[in-house]
């Protein structure tokens, strides 16, 4: 039977195959270190469990609107909107089965076939997968290592605009990177969607999972909230990335057309789930500071091994809970063929199991060092010691 | 800020106005009879809540797999098969936020821009905003009404299709028609396919919400297997329309394409809500056999009525929660000035609140007879028979 020709290009996560050989590997009997995982093995809280067996024994168990429960809009809109000095009505929120959704909901809604998009690369696949499924063009624009973590090549993204660029994608706290603007950088961006005049995509995914400092949405600087949609999820802050609840805060006629999207394609996001998520933004925020806590330290761990492994380095982020180590050098002393090649020999020599740059994006001409992602949010800090210390010893062995 | 012009054809269920007027109306003092709203009044079952906190406990909170959990599609396929007399694998099944999803991913998966589809209309209103949302062209097919029923217009399905059809939406046990395919009927839709080499998505929401006799799926006639996709939802069997839990049931080649287009779309359905999915179809039936036994009788107890009121007349339907009375007589006696005006005027006469023909897809050219759809499903029988009494008093006192 005949399929149609969209299909062609569509994208997906590659970070799959690494699943599956990760999972090969185990059920051979050997112990794993999924590091490519970017998924956080906390328990969901009490409170948010306890609140969606209340709204389900009240009855909360049938269809509800499109757009979300109007409490939820408000609570979110409340929320989203004081943590970014911003004033949003529920008008701009549209409650979306986890934050992906967002991403194909907004390029259905500001992009025709033909139109140019902007997007980080390395960074989140399904931008690079939903632009060109969708018949739009994508522009890759890169980040250059500094002293400091990565920056945003500015030269790059301005000479990749033209008369049929309609947006831009942004992913400060960034994944798989883990860089973060300056104030400078994110002024820059937004100077550069007001001359063009872009609609902005902030995924904001990371906003609160940060270990000092504080987060700034490019939606709060002058000019911005009517041009930007935010990307927002229960998934990482509340460890709700199986539950499926986020949101996109928007200009009320991109809202609107989020809504009747979700009517059309699902009818509504899970009615009890959304309670929970009201209890998760309103009850104690004592387990995400406690999960920060533990991830602070995994993070602390992780950054001193691979900084004391032969030939990788990274900077330690603020942010996220991935590092994105350059391995040029040690990919040469185990001499390995490549990024998978050298993925795969380390699965076989210690069962660690991570992601390569090239499972976000396709690579761009002219790279010249190769990383990979370790993602340190789903393994206690005891595996993380033992997993990192026998990659460090395999590398340091040839040495 | 421009959109895109995709968004030009993108429908919705105008429903939502229906329920808009009977919220406002409510609001305004006044009862309110709900007939237009396709949802049920039933609790989630104990051990499906039970399920989902075990599941939950068991920290199955984090990701899971793009086309469902592998014990889900196991326990799909065995139930679907076996309810079909059919044989099928977990590899056919691919699992999704509701049956609504099964739409829109079937038409992405076989409709390229001016292909043409076959659609009941009156038929699920989504069916036609999809169909021209992805560029399609949307081909409605009619029913036409019998001493028992309704019957599909075999002629008209058979004089409009053309080179460019690829598919044939059909909903046997018919929203909102309430129609339930003969044998022979859906043979000639089976032969129709095969002759014209066509898809078939097969709506089969309503499979198993039946009063008397069986039902029988169009995929297990010969040769219909491999080129039909069964729509599933457990929202109307288990009650669980606000759960968000359905499947396709496809051959592998479009479950393929359905497992990546979850990865893209929205990464998995809600984790723990998947669990609940298996212990609704392992566990004791006894609570869907209960609420079908009460839909029965809110049924005979709606047929009453509505057969009594002058200038409305129904068949009594075998399947669904929905009746359709032809209500021309009923309209002209009222002196109401078209459906829209009838509805209006009703409820603000009675409170009774129904959706109209006109909800379900524009009509057809050729249309002389006036109908209105009551769902029946999240009213209790005492409520059925207040409102519709007050509508039949209301009707008669012009008579
Ligand atoms: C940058 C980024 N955006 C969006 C998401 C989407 O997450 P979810 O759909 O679970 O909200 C993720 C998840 O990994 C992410 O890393
Ligand atoms: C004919 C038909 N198909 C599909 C659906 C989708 O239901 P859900 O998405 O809740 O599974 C409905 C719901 O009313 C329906 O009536």
């Amino acid at each position: 039977m005949r399929l149609a020709s969209r299909l062609d290009n569509l994208g997906t996560e590659t970070a799959f195959a690494v699943a599956a050989a990760a999972a090969d590997w185990k059920s051979r009997g050997n112990e794993v270190f999924p590091f490519h995982l970017g998924d956080l093995d906390f328990p969901l809280a009490d409170h948010i469990v306890e609140a969606m067996n209340s709204a389900i024994a009240d009855g909360k168990t049938g269809y509800c609107p499109g757009p979300g429960i109007p409490e939820l809009r408000a609570a979110l809109a409340e929320d989203i909107g004081s943590r970014r000095g911003m004033t949003f009505g529920p008008e701009h929120v549209t409650v979306m089965t986890g934050g992906k959704p967002v991403i194909t909901k907004f390029l259905q809604a500001v992009m025709n076939p033909g139109d140019e998009v902007l997007y980080p690369n390395p960074g989140f696949p399904i931008y690079e997968s939903q632009i060109e499924y969708l018949g739009g063009v994508g522009k890759a624009y890169r980040y250059l290592p500094t002293d400091d973590g990565f920056a945003i090549d500015l030269d790059q993204v301005r000479d990749a605009i033209t008369d049929r660029t309609v947006a831009i994608i942004y992913n400060d706290l960034q994944n798989p990177i883990s860089a973060e603007s300056t104030d400078a950088e994110r002024e820059a961006i937004a100077a550069l969607a007001q001359e063009h005049d872009l609609w902005v995509l902030s995924d904001e995914a990371y906003f609160e999972m940060r270990y000092e400092g504080g987060s700034t949405s490019i939606a709060s600087l002058p000019g911005m909230a009517e041009r930007t949609c935010i990307l927002y999820t229960f998934s990482k802050k509340f460890a709700m990335t199986g539950s499926r609840l986020g949101c996109a805060v928007a200009p009320t006629e991109l809202g609107r057309v989020f809504s009747t999207m979700n009517t059309n394609d699902e009818s509504c996001t899970t009615h009890y789930v959304q309670w929970a998520g009201i209890a998760a933004l309103q009850g104690t925020q004592q387990p995400v500071a406690d999960m920060l806590d533990t991830l602070r330290g995994r993070r602390d761990a992780a950054c001193e091994i691979v900084n004391s492994t032969p030939g990788m380095s990274v900077e330690t982020p603020r942010s996220t809970f991935y590092l994105f180590p350059d391995v040029t050098e040690a990919i040469g002393l185990v001499g390995a063929d490549g990024l998978a090649d050298f993925a795969q020999q380390a699965l076989h020599a210690t069962g660690v199991s991570f992601c390569t740059r090239n499972h976000f994006g396709r690579p761009q001409p002219g790279e010249d060092r190769s990383y990979i992602r370790f993602a340190y949010s789903g393994l206690s800090e005891d595996k993380i010691r033992r997993g990192l210390g026998d990659l460090r010893d395999w590398i340091g062995s040839h040495a």
